[in-house]
């Protein structure tokens, strides 16, 4: 399979923040914005990937800043990273400003999606080729998460870990 | 105020046909593309504004292709002209194929939004200056559909509408 | 096939405005009406047809009246006029007072729907013979719209539109 | 205040059973139909009332008929009787055959309403006149309903429940 | 079959009051609430008979209490009685103060649902047999409600209700 | 503050795969799981602090076993240890077999909620005892997450993170 380019899988969601989707302090429900980012990250998962693709995993997702009832909603998804069957999915949220324009990140997100046939069995994917700055960053951060990943699991001795077990000697 | 450029409002809305949004056929329904039309329309008008916007009108919508469930539909949503507190928003969407990734024009639509202040009164817009050939194509047209609307709403006189008129001498 | 009257196909949806359907000026969202109206417009196509019906297109509506939260929304849809395999649905959209008890138009729009066989084929529907006078209007007026709609999609020549070149001479 | 006859609030809420909406048999759910008949049967109390209503109990509603999904469902909403502040409406559920025409009854259910002010405090209501020999059967019935729900409430001895009372000696 | 108690089918679905859910009054509406209570009582339904379960109908249901949103709502559900293949459903629904800790019952209901097989046929369900002295009660009242339901369906002569007639004498 | 125990806080969300939350393998959607994951930990993390509660982070959550539709899913949220206004909340999530009753381990998941007074801002919560061996060993394991979490965030030396690092010495 021919490696392809983080920018191929490129999906933008763009979207209001619906009053039905607001908790008591009239700002986006947590769920709600996991939600909308799990659809684009399958949809990037499956440009990058032209199978049938379902959530494997999500990472840690910190909700800095809350999103009021009104606001506009942009998710952009790009596959960071490819594994066999697995793409590590990096998500950036922003809010814009009505009436300034300003655009302000809200929100990083990363999922892991599979690639799967129509029976539901893994099947592989091409391999990724970063090409801007932070996609470089983006893709060598990614094999630490996995083994972070795997060690928590118990599926990797932490000691096998050679690129997490950088960070802490 | 500063005219703007049709690609500053450009807003894009990928997402997903799910189970709940289709028609007998399996295929998405007419209102839920409408819907999510409307929402796209909405955000274009809001960025080219940077006011509150409501939708004033909807022109003729054809739904040449159906749109089967599990599909990933892009919705593009520009404002192609500018007329005091009214815009008109030229909506294309796309369904792109899975296997291939080969994308396909599965409609097109036209939705005029109308600038306003909180208390919902009209309120001025930037004047468009369209760059490419078919942004110009679609800004001259408009001021024909502008016509068309106004003749069928019995608010001009069909012999005024000198642009439309044109048409059938 | 024996041709129907308008009211044969007459279908009513009353419903409330619900909290989740509204812009931030807690109108009802255009969005939401046209999803409305075509469900709506479908069932109408499918008592005249007692087909499967799919929307083919909806024609120019304009919102006039904002439809605030809590209303009480009536759609109602007839089809107008039939030819071969497609529908013309008119539909009147009220609201009303809940005090003074007074209906108010809020809107009109016009849908076409297609009839279609269980694979999706088109297939032919009965003709339409109106009754009252507005029925009558509205059935004259459905030959221009076609041919309007004929012609704005490149599939007529202006000229040949005789019904409505009469308009602008 | 004067009586009304219970045709001035009649509500005629027809609809599509979408994809959502149905269980594992596929057939709309029961809830969901509880929920259609509480949105219709509120829009009829406040047509009778002309007041904010709010529902107070939902009488012994029978599922006799499943409804397939994709079914036209008609709900028929109307004031049958009123007590003071409280509204009994009679709805009747009907779906219809798509090539036949046929509409067949699916479903009968009974909710009682009340009538509030802005506060949530009960308000006075109209007296209820019937005309037909069906609302006349229903208006009688209503009271020997009201009684059983004052008995099973604990609210009222069995021995004066004089109209229910006849039915068991 | 060998018999079952009550709290092997306890169903507990505790969630929010979602803005999308409320009426003019910011309460749940009691549509909504009837739909929660429908999935409840399907699930303990579904575990007392391990079969697919279809609501056969819903008693008397007073709703004595407004639920306001942002609320956290508990509805707990228990087979109490089973008659072949059907199953007698009684569900408390309680809201606990957010400062206080404290719950209060709102609601009461009783639906009925029926075991089935995968062609929609009733089949046999085991017994009940109650533990606690609120089961026993609600298991002795059941076959008053199940008698009051036949007589009012006319499928029971009212002199043959002897646990019903009981109480009017 | 008086400390509190797990149990205190824990939330039951028992409810039904819908049609309308599965993926193309009519799996239930990895969003929908997130989004009432979200929704039973935010009830428990009110429970614990009885104050209004916001997201602050999920930690990684492993999707390792698909939910099919129709699938009763039981969502369980307990807090399993609080930082002064923050709250991590363990969630584990069952699916049960509909012939046999068996209940499976479909997926555990951690989330943060901070508690917030009604302008946003951050107040204490009641700390934690836990009672239980796997209430223990989550307690116990809370303190490295949060090194984790502090870590990758940039906001720890990672030499300072002592318990964590004893994992990879």
């Amino acid at each position: 399979m021919t490696p392809k380019h983080p920018s191929e899988s490129l999906t933008i969601l763009t979207d209001l923040v619906l009053p039905s989707e607001t908790n008591p302090l009239n700002n986006l429900f947590g769920g709600e914005l996991l939600a909308r980012m799990d659809r684009a990250a399958s949809i990037a998962a499956r440009r990058h990937s032209r199978r049938i693709t379902v959530t494997a995993s999500v990472n840690h997702v910190a909700f800095n800043r809350s999103i009021p009832l009104g606001s506009v909603v942009t998710v952009e998804a790009k596959v960071s990273r490819a594994f066999n069957s697995s793409m590590e999915i990096f998500l950036d949220v922003w809010i814009e400003d009505r009436e300034s324009g300003i655009r302000t990140k809200a929100n990083e997100a990363i999922y892991t999606f599979v690639a799967v046939n129509e029976t539901g069995h893994p099947v592989s994917v091409p391999a990724i080729i970063p090409e801007t700055e932070l996609e470089k960053e983006r893709y060598d951060a990614a094999l630490r998460r996995k083994q972070l990943s795997l060690v928590l699991a118990g599926k990797m001795n932490p000691h096998d870990a050679t690129e997490l077990k950088a960070l802490f000697l």
